[in-house]
């Protein structure tokens, strides 16, 4: 795995235009569709139970996010997410808040038993309460907390058969036996709402070209810290309005040449 | 048709701020919301089955979107729609995704059937689905496709009774007699998620002060173009999320000098 | 009551960020959580019934805003509410449009009469509505209408023992017994969507951290009201999109030593 693979990922998103259907929340639509756009990728949302599946089948990846769940988003999500496994389109989940309230966390469990997740993308503390670790959480944004996050990567992953990737200051990845780590991103991140949920649709994007998970989560994270250090170091200094704005050209702007001058993470 | 009726129906929209009730998919709303304020009308939101009907009679305008539908707000949007027709107050109807999934091909066929819409505006896939045309569709932002798209909007405005706007690199807007193209925008709009919903909610704000629908639709389409071009032109180069905000500026500070000096329409 | 206590409010939130459950409407969903966090608090979202009432137990303060209300919603707000009223969680409503139809007049009176709001924030239209009062208004975003405002925040806050902000060209802040005007703001907040919105969240951070309300929402009307003045200074000749995003800069960049300098409040 090299930044020039990384490279070529990018190309290819920019070429093929691949269709990321996201299930997401309320608060983050407009910032994930246009993060989406700006990367390269076509957005597209739905959320009707009567054309979910439809659309999932006809998708490059399928991202669900509960970040406000209810009852009828959940189960067309179900149907969402089992029409993407029937057709072999990557599924993608971000249990935005689970361990917040028993409802984020019991419908995030029954979301990774009722469909097969390939990517699970969350922070420490909601990544620990979908595979029943206990973590400290405040509302959902929060959930640092304490505990080994590598360790608990590795457990999430063999747990769930899947990839789980747990972002923070250092982003974590891993299939259960290979795991890396991605020291790209900015702080600033943490100061705009949905760059999480974002991320978790950009993973969705690199999944939709490069079959191996593992290689398309470490793209998607190391190119979107790029586009934020960038942006963060031309921007930042003004607010989180002008970062947000020039973190969305930046992600339209990454080049190769950047990800291969920039691109930081390795094998743990 | 001038420039100079373009320039006056700009000045009527900033003297009476029409209020546009918008009926919208949740990735747009708050982007419609401030094009509407920017341009100078007055946006309103509401969905539910008890008020829709009240505030689409109080409204100079009504817009329904598809783009997240569901079976709820399309039983609002029918109301809403019957309330409009009820009242005098134009219809203006954006199919987005028409042709991705049959749920919302047959939805927006429903709307076409069970109202009377005044403006449908869409991409060339979208509308030429509503009318039962055969058109290469992706997710719900493609839509070129092959074709003749004047042909297309001249026999659906026939078909459905309506003025009809296809936009794309050039827009063209029929009543089924008489068709205009217009040439001014920018390619950036399609770097930016919810510019097509926007441009059909700025139609209706046009459409609420002028009642030749025609006039109205090459009036808002002008004048959309050329805050497009010269946002792209002070910020295109720096990125997607730049060029977003300058549109929005541009909006607020479009005059009738610019749009006498710009604005590129033709009868063809 | 001096600008002091507000820069030390400022700092509290600063320190604890402390947790805003917004129940609001889809439109201003992300820009109020951007706004939140750009100050320092912590927003969530949350709507199911399954779990607003666990939410809104852990936050610092609940927001109710009935900008896209429907029936799902409103029975949600209500358990909420009530949750909140249980567990001594500052509640904060935001009725917006009331007076529009008879549904959302209707239904902001049943939210004061089922729970107990802590501090109601609107218009003057929408707060005459409230209470019952005659008062112009059109669609949700009008309102200042005539009529003697600071005799409307008394009267509303003595007939729904609470606090009452009526934002305008100046803000009036009452408890029925005493009452002060807010000077600070800016003209460019009605060219933004949801600002109105955002400063009833905002309230909500500051009653998360003061227990006095009357106080709280001095001090977040006089921040709020000196971050718009600021952004407006910098980039509100540059349009509505610029200023939006120097906005946010500005609520995450202000500190004591502008509230010290440009609070302007008092008692009348």
């Amino acid at each position: 795995m090299q930044n020039d693979k990384i490279a070529e990922l990018l190309e290819r998103i920019r070429n093929h235009n691949p269709l990321v259907h996201s299930m997401t929340n309320v608060v983050v639509t407009n910032f994930t569709a246009n993060g989406l756009l700006a990367l390269g990728a076509s957005p597209v949302m739905a959320y009707a139970k009567q054309e979910v599946a439809d659309m999932a089948r006809i998708a490059g990846a399928v991202v669900l996010n509960i970040g406000t769940l209810n009852e009828t988003e959940v189960e067309a999500m179900l149907l969402a997410g089992q029409a993407a496994n029937s057709a072999g389109v990557p599924l993608l989940f971000d249990p935005v808040g689970a361990g917040a309230t028993p409802y984020r966390t019991n419908t995030a469990r029954k979301i990774v038993r009722d469909t097969r997740v390939s990517i699970l993308r969350g922070n420490a503390a909601e990544v620990a309460n979908v595979v029943g670790q206990e973590w400290a959480i405040k509302g959902v944004d929060a959930g640092e907390g304490d505990g080994d996050i590598v360790d608990l990567a590795k457990k999430a992953a063999v747990a769930l058969k899947t990839v789980v990737v747990i972002t923070g200051e250092t982003d974590i990845i891993s299939d259960g036996k290979v795991t890396y780590a991605v020291k790209n991103g900015n702080a600033l991140l943490t100061k705009v709402t949905g760059t999480g949920c974002l991320v978790t649709a950009v993973i969705g994007a690199f999944a939709a070209v490069e079959s191996n998970l593992l290689i398309a989560s470490i793209a998607a994270l190391v190119s979107y810290g790029i586009a934020a250090e960038t942006a963060a170091r031309l921007k930042g200094a003004e607010g989180p309005g002008s970062f947000q704005i020039e973190f969305l050209n930046q992600l339209a702007r990454l080049d190769g040449k950047q990800i291969r001058e920039l691109g930081l993470f390795e094998r743990i």
